[in-house]
């Protein structure tokens, strides 16, 4: 699939805004002919430049395998029109589950010079390259990406800032919660002019 | 100052939905007779039982020496009605502005067996102890916490959710994006029944 009409390049020293306000991901790998997508709630801003980032892999995943054998990954944002998709993809594991991503109505589209595919329907992707700590990985299932390139869809994200309440609903970030239940980003609160 | 009328323990093993998702957290700490707050939009949580949190605490703070100096932290949790409290812990430093705590209005109090004091009008508190990592610390900046008790206020935290739809909008979640701008957290969105 080609490149969504409104996903547009973020300049790497404005990416860390994307995770900022703790949005749940969906992460995204490739490898051997594989690929896959699994949801996290445990992803974070860990520097602004080079912007990294750390996110929480568990070794029962099928992801696990992909991202240490390829050393790459992508957070992907979803929006609120993808809430069935992320739960579904989070509770369903590639193992059980060969088909997940067909059964959840997982879309996917490739940008040029990043190996891994991007979800469709997203509001931001960070393509992420893993910083080895096999320490962290090992004993905590938590993994360091460097992010090499990150792109947000102009309607929520432009100018270095989300603004959520110039667009539908449908493309606010989910903050997940538990049991297949989401919080949606609500209202913007400026504490100082 | 005693314990807020709604503050109420949360059982260790449901420690991690109050950071499931991503909000934005004021990080206290105490040592030697000093004490401290500051804003720290990167945390996480990184297990669930025993419950671990991540956090990024800059070498500049006056918080790092604290935090190193106790092995301790508390990771509360601000509302929207703290958000000018929060923006402003979060850019000025106690290295600079000693009274910064008076300043902004942080009223603390404790809890009885956490050495670090807690802040009001939040409506979740962790206190953590820093499981050492010093090649994390030194290098990421990152610090990883066991928590060893939780409480949340009752009114938007019961039964191991939130349910901010069923509290005033004062209440609710505070998700940094950058410039003094935050997002509260909106409405629920259930995935599946």
């Amino acid at each position: 699939m080609s490149t969504p009409p409104h996903c547009t390049p973020v300049p790497l020293d404005q990416a860390y805004r994307l995770l900022n306000h703790g949005p749940t991901v969906l992460v995204s790998s490739a490898h051997g002919g594989q690929h896959n997508v699994m949801a996290a709630a445990w992803s974070c801003p860990l520097d602004f430049a080079p912007p990294k980032v750390t996110v929480v892999i568990d070794k029962a995943t099928a992801t696990r395998a992909l991202v240490e054998g390829s050393g790459l990954f992508v957070l992907n944002v979803p929006a609120r029109a993808l809430a069935a998709q992320t739960a579904g993809v989070g509770s369903d594991s590639a193992r059980d589950v060969p088909d997940k991503l067909a059964r959840h109505g997982v879309q996917l589209f490739r940008v040029a010079d990043t190996p891994v595919p991007l979800v469709q329907g997203c509001v931001a992707w960070l393509a992420c390259t893993v910083i080895p700590e096999p320490h962290n990985q090992q004993a905590y299932d938590l993994f360091i990406g460097e992010v090499t390139a990150a792109w947000a869809d102009a309607r929520v994200f432009s100018a270095g800032r989300w603004h959520f309440e110039d667009a539908p609903d449908a493309l606010r970030t989910l903050h997940y919660v538990a049991g297949g239940q989401f919080y949606a980003i609500g209202e913007p609160v400026r504490a100082r002019g």
